[in-house]
């Protein structure tokens, strides 16, 4: 959604959610072009008839200027994560295997080097920041992560608005 | 911060800000390995000692379990960028162009490719995405972007919390 960008438009747009009980499953706000209008995007889950009474709501509060349910319509999807790795300390090829990981995943990049530790990047959607998570497991123990949640566009020329 | 994954821990997070009037300038939310806990990074603007008290007032919220103001650590940001860009319908090296320019950002990956439409991502700190938007202006015309916002860790083995 494109939401006007003033103090109390997320908190009314978080308010809505909390008051009815729908869960937020994740959030992402900036601004966009325009330093008045900031673009949030939402995850959540629920059945048809719960999404539409959302969307329906979402769309009386205020600050909404724009508002799109994508999960309907062909779009994309990505998520950063940002993945602080621990190599083993007793294992020579630790660097290798994590070398020979990364040629792997191109849209995986080292971010940090420190006595080892890595962290390091990726994008891509949920389910692909899961497996990654998952493949990353042999190559050293994760410490911590942090992810952005999902941000979306709809696919083609078409545009929520004009930026 | 780390918040406990429920139902009006967003919008109670939100509601302080608003109800201070502090901005809120940029937000990411999603869960960690724990599903019950969300990390959540938040950017805002603000001489020390509002800050301090951001912090102090954020500390009371009953739910957040462990909140670090990463500005003044050394630490790693990156945020998420979607941008939807036609090409210059007429110009036949319009494609060359772009090919070119994307040889130079390893950190930006084409998701889309529609009619004279291409969707990128890209990843970099703030400024790096205001850079990158700036330099696509010659490749074509941004129809939409879609950001993250800043996802952060704290630079080397420090955590915030087990994951």
């Amino acid at each position: 959604m494109l939401l006007q960008n003033e103090a109390g438009a997320l908190s009314r747009a978080a308010g809505l959610f909390a008051a009815r009980g729908y869960n937020i499953d994740s959030l992402t706000v900036a601004a966009t072009h325009d330093p008045s209008v900031s673009r949030l995007t939402l995850v959540t889950v629920g059945d048809d008839a719960v999404i539409d009474q959302i969307i329906k709501q979402s769309r009386k509060l205020v600050d909404v200027i724009e508002l799109v349910d994508l999960t309907g319509r062909e779009h994309l999807e990505s998520e950063l994560l940002l993945v602080k790795l621990e190599l083993a300390p007793d294992a020579p090829d630790a660097l290798t295997a994590l070398v020979t990981f990364l040629r792997r995943h191109p849209r995986a990049h080292v971010l940090d080097i420190s006595a080892g530790v890595r962290t390091i990047e990726y994008t891509g959607t949920g389910p692909e920041v899961e497996e990654f998570l998952a493949a990353l497991a042999p190559v050293g123990r994760v410490l911590e992560v942090a992810r952005s949640g999902t941000a979306a566009l709809e696919r083609g020329a078409a545009v929520l608005a004009m930026t």
